[in-house]
């Protein structure tokens, strides 16, 4: 690899170019902080796609969407036969989230084959540059969908049924985006027979502390954690809050704080590794002088090792029961990614470039799921991390420097290089 | 006052009348399981008030409302100078609530003056049916703001700013209702200088176990225990679900479980006469993979003595401030309502007309709050109770028979006659 890399393709990478389209973009869906708000297929999301397509013809490449709205940008190979390398992440953002987690994978594997492309060299193997529908899953439980569909690991009518806090479906979304965008090229939904990718690589911020801590410019990323969500419902019994007896009442509320005292319990663990994470509550009727009759509530559970991950969450329905004591309880897990680990040939790959590069790396695992552990079943799959200012990521705080997203961007420009020409 | 009650009066209350007219309130807003959400200041609210208003002016009432949106139906005394009698409750409901409660009190004041009318009988003094502007308490919060405006307890712009879960501001809604009434002559806000209501009386649901499970008709009111009503800001940090160790976290869905549970400990009374309970949570950003920054949950704590309120409810911020671990908080008192106790004349009255209609009846305070205790410092005040069925209420399936409500109709026609005779 060392030997490979023409020098032009670093200098190419255009750093004040990529963070004003960084900024660019944060400026769709602008909250208080520097963060973003912009979810899933919604049209601050459909602003934003725009614009990349719009910088994706200027660059030279052509576009195309799939039926779960994954979006193409496909820079050509000398061979237009030879399997694509693959590169990308996801455009939409958390409710209250930053302005680099996803986005910058995007605009980074954009920057990268223009790059390329301006520093006159040429690849064998095609470039396409992805971004997956609904990554985040705030707005459309669970995250991941483009990607689970586009690998097949769900059938894309999944989630049809899936609603947002105002009750709009995912299939009412998809399908208003769709038509919104009907002037793209239609492309077919996930690999062809034979035309598997030769390799997937994505780029993101750590979401950690760990790079930074460390002194490091680069996450050669080997794997990622496992994570299962449940939804918990809970219902009691409306009842007056001035007249009702509490020793009479059926609050759901109160039952939920005993699922939660319990769940807890049932996941602590000494070395902090597994992360338990209550992050949505919705409770009815929500009102104060009311006893609330029916508590949902979410559960986000994640560990790296598969037998823990398994026999913690296997464990949840039970304790949750177990714990409720006025109301009755249900526990639907939504979502299940078992721990990932990436093939050797990307994360080499990366390591290669990086040491190329002069930039000191780092072999870790992810904490956060990504599109790319859906895309290991498929082909040689890695990802590329970058340095987060404080660990602090779905967050407004969220922070990656200039300089640092440029030396990732080099990382994956060279990586890329090196895949597509082999 | 059992020699003054005309027999034709107590006949002329025509039970099925009263029974269509809360059915048919009932529609405007009506919910699976016989409930109904019609809450202030909706275009629902403004439906239930045209339908009352056509009925009054058949009856031969003068309609006029208040720039709180209090709405007056007037039946003219013989001497219209005099103090009228007021009697009414509230239209609007909860977020899941019942058929009853509230809206009787308003159903059965107008069926009871028109039986006055009806029998061919006048009253020296007017008598004034009243709907009290958001008593409930569940779209704008506090509740019986009409109430509490009227009688000088609070100014009337003091819940300008309140929102509703949309953002709506409560002086916005109250603009916009009062230009879709425009039509409506209005009248000045609160009793004007030397003109005090004679008396107000006040009919309800019990909303409690209490006359049913004695085989009872009537409750006979003698005050209403007291209420203060808090909300809880708890402030942390948004964090990535997956990254970040849950020993590093600031989560405010956490420290809301430990504040709870240190105000269950605080609230716990073995006689179960306080009353303590979380209604409403909001959780911000509501997404399932992020750690929340934010939580904001609703006390509403009760009890008749007022002794017991003051020293549980002064000790709720320090309670709530010493539970917390990882996050800030602040406790803000939003409602204060101290044990009101009515003054004898109207419950005495009340006694009367149900002893004289052969109706068993009870002394029993109130376990609810209502319009009634923000009457008592401006003139003498009292409330008639029918049974409600299970004691539930807040709850679709509140419930009280036809006839039990025909008999409470009784009682306040023969409460109020003998008032505005006086």
């Amino acid at each position: 690899m060392t030997d490979t890399l023409p020098p032009a393709l670093p200098a190419a990478i255009d750093e004040s170019r990529q963070w004003a389209r960084l900024m660019g973009m944060a400026m769709l869906g602008a909250i208080p902080h520097d963060g973003v708000n912009r979810e899933a297929l919604t049209p601050l999301d459909r602003q934003a796609r725009r614009l990349l397509v719009t910088w994706a013809i200027e660059a030279g490449l052509t576009v195309s969407i799939d039926e779960m709205n994954n979006l193409f940008l496909r820079h050509e190979g000398t061979d237009p036969t030879a399997a694509p390398v693959l590169s990308g992440s996801h455009m939409d953002s958390q409710p209250s989230g930053g302005r680099f987690d996803g986005i910058w994978g995007v605009v980074a594997a954009l920057e990268a084959v223009q790059a390329i492309r301006e520093a006159g060299l040429a690849t064998r193997r095609p470039i396409e540059v992805v971004s997956w529908t609904n990554e985040e899953g705030g707005r459309f439980a669970p995250g991941c969908m483009g990607s689970m569909a586009w690998s097949g690991h769900r059938p894309a009518t999944t989630w049809d049924q899936v609603a947002d806090g105002a009750g709009i479906t995912f299939r009412a979304a998809l399908d208003e985006q769709m038509a919104a965008e009907a002037d793209l090229p239609r492309r077919p939904l996930g690999p062809q027979p034979g035309a598997a990718p030769f390799a997937y690589v994505e780029a993101h911020i750590e979401q950690g502390p760990r790079l930074e801590a460390d002194l490091l410019d680069i996450g050669v990323v080997t794997g990622i954690q496992g994570s299962r969500w449940f939804l918990v419902d809970i219902t009691g019994q409306s009842a007056h809050a001035g007249t009702t007896p509490v020793g009479l009442r059926r609050d759901a509320v109160q039952d939920m704080v005993r699922a939660i005292e319990a769940l807890n319990r049932l996941t602590e663990d000494p070395e902090d590794v597994l992360r338990f994470t209550v992050g949505r509550v919705e409770v009815h009727p929500n009102s104060s002088n009311s006893v609330a009759d029916r508590v949902r509530f979410s559960i986000d559970l994640r560990h790296p090792d598969a037998a823990v991950l398994t026999a913690k969450g296997d464990a949840i329905a039970a304790t949750v029961q177990s714990a409720v004591k006025f109301c009755t309880a249900q526990v639907t897990e939504r979502f299940t990614a078992m721990p990932a680990t990436f093939q050797p040939d990307v994360p080499a790959a990366v390591e290669a470039a990086a040491a190329a590069l002069g930039l000191r790396s780092l072999r870790l695992a992810s904490g956060a799921f990504h599109d790319a552990q859906f895309l290991v079943p498929v082909c040689p799959t890695g990802m590329i991390f970058v340095p987060s200012r404080g660990g602090i990521s779905h967050n407004p705080a969220e922070y990656s420097s200039p300089e640092q997203l440029a030396a990732g961007t080099r990382v994956l420009a060279a990586t890329l290089y090196d895949l597509a020409n082999r």
